[in-house]
């Protein structure tokens, strides 16, 4: 529910009058509703042949992404699921396999106690579409894009780049992770990694009006994104920054917080920066800081 | 989210292990979810050149339709929306007429005060895919297809048949008399008329292990269906009974609390026949009782 530059929805001002049930503003990965408690939702649509190719990866790997990338802008808001949906458009003459559409779906639904608890299905001429939606609850407070602060130091919960070599059909939605660190500590602001480390971390600063400065040398890089630049041209640091879909969380945390998290992590974080005053992306390289383009991964297979 | 013959999921049973969060089982028209609150949530996908021809009617009714097709399914569970998300896939090209698509489903949702608080969308070179999901709550208990007892009176809250000429992609979801009926009196079991008057009374049938008899002459019958009769070579009775798409409710009731709806009814309703101990549906036609085939709707445009 990150939008996307098709979008017509880009934001939830976009698109409904102000209303008492929505109490989270726009560009935020899920919305929030008060409903009979409060509640999360989302939803993500996965297209063939522009999220997937089909017949590289099959059916049940579709599956485990559309539920996985929804999971994951649940954990993004400090959240933990409730149960899902599914809508399908099957392409006729797969028959026999839309198995393992389901599969995949209940494999990611399962390992992370979401019920599946209804959906339609469709088939036509055309390509494969699977839209899911997802509810959640709030852990505690629901965490914004919006709440950054300056002073604010930012972390990431594992190491980024690469994902095109594979991990982008599997995420892993930090939802364990996020219950962890949202039980233990006030996170201020996340946001999951969907279009890039410097592209995400620029939407919270966008949102909350602040700035950021990052280490060079403390972006955790994947092997991934090691092992691609060794093809690419471009440095494993850079894809580290600029590639998408790792679906690591970033948060920024007050100083004192950091501390304390920094001193016994319930789950592996690495600190990457601290927020600053004044606005625009920054990175230091060797002592010098530089600004940092926020140019994010562009979607491509 | 009533399923449909390419439908991997049939039934919730089907896709999900016992769950204590899902509290209704198959075939109903929402999955009520114990959350925060009771919760309803119901996805239903619209795809072009199955349930819709784009060039025909254009992308402000498919709009209007893919909202108003989920809202009855909150309905016919005896509840009230409280939001919707939209997932959508554009063909490429459709660009600056778009709006148009958001203004159909605004166009509903506002009408019901449901709020759109978010959504995704993509694009391709492929037809139009709309996939609404709509949350809601009960306003007492909700009303399923499973509770219908033997003695039980029927009613439909307004005429059927002959949709095809236009009112199929106009449907107008009875939220409204939903709310006043649930309020003031208990209802037993609860559709919405999408396969068919005959086929949708059937599924509570099925869902409630007992029969009906329905009287042919008290069968409210639309102009539409009417007029469809003088070039179908069917019946007008016959459109009634087995066309799709009106979106009318079909309830059930006790025999006292049926009187007293009959005697003062809040919203329009017509009482159509009787649930019976015995399995089977039939129609008593000039005085004599004579099977009734449950043949619903096949799905045309």
């Amino acid at each position: 529910m990150s939008g996307g530059e098709f979008a017509f929805i880009r934001s939830i001002r976009d698109v409904t009058p102000p209303h008492p049930a929505v109490i989270v503003g726009p560009g935020d990965d899920c919305a929030v509703l008060a409903g009979p408690g409060r509640l999360l939702v989302t939803t993500d649509v996965l297209t063939e042949g522009v999220d997937f190719i089909l017949h590289d990866c099959g059916l049940r790997a579709v599956g485990r992404k559309a539920m996985a990338v929804n999971l994951s802008d649940i954990a993004a808001m400090g959240g933990r699921p409730l149960a899902a949906v599914v809508g399908v458009v099957f392409p006729a003459g797969e028959g026999g396999a839309r198995h393992e559409l389901h599969l995949g779906l209940r494999e990611v639904a399962d390992a992370f106690r979401t019920p599946l608890v209804g959906g339609d299905t469709n088939s036509w001429d055309h390509g494969l579409v699977v839209s899911v939606t997802v509810l959640g609850e709030p852990i505690r407070e629901p965490v914004l894009r919006s709440g950054a602060k300056p002073g604010d130091w930012i972390f990431v919960t594992g190491p980024c780049g690469g994902s095109i070599l594979g991990r982008h059909l599997n995420p892993m939605p930090r939802l364990r992770e996020v219950e962890a660190l949202v039980t233990n500590f006030n996170l201020r602001s996340m946001i999951d990694v969907s279009d890039g480390l410097a592209a995400d971390l620029n939407h919270i600063l966008e949102e909350s009006a602040c700035g950021a400065v990052l280490h060079a040398d403390a972006i955790p890089i994947h092997p991934d994104a090691i092992e691609l630049a060794t093809r690419s041209g471009r440095t494993p640091l850079d894809h580290a920054l600029s590639d998408g879909e790792d679906f690591e969380l970033i948060f920024t945390i007050d100083p004192q917080m950091g501390a304390k998290l920094l001193a016994a992590p319930p789950v592996p974080v690495w600190k990457i920066g601290e927020c600053v005053t004044e606005a625009g992306l920054w990175m230091t390289v060797n002592g010098q800081q530089r600004p940092l383009a926020a140019t994010g991964w562009e979607h491509r297979m």
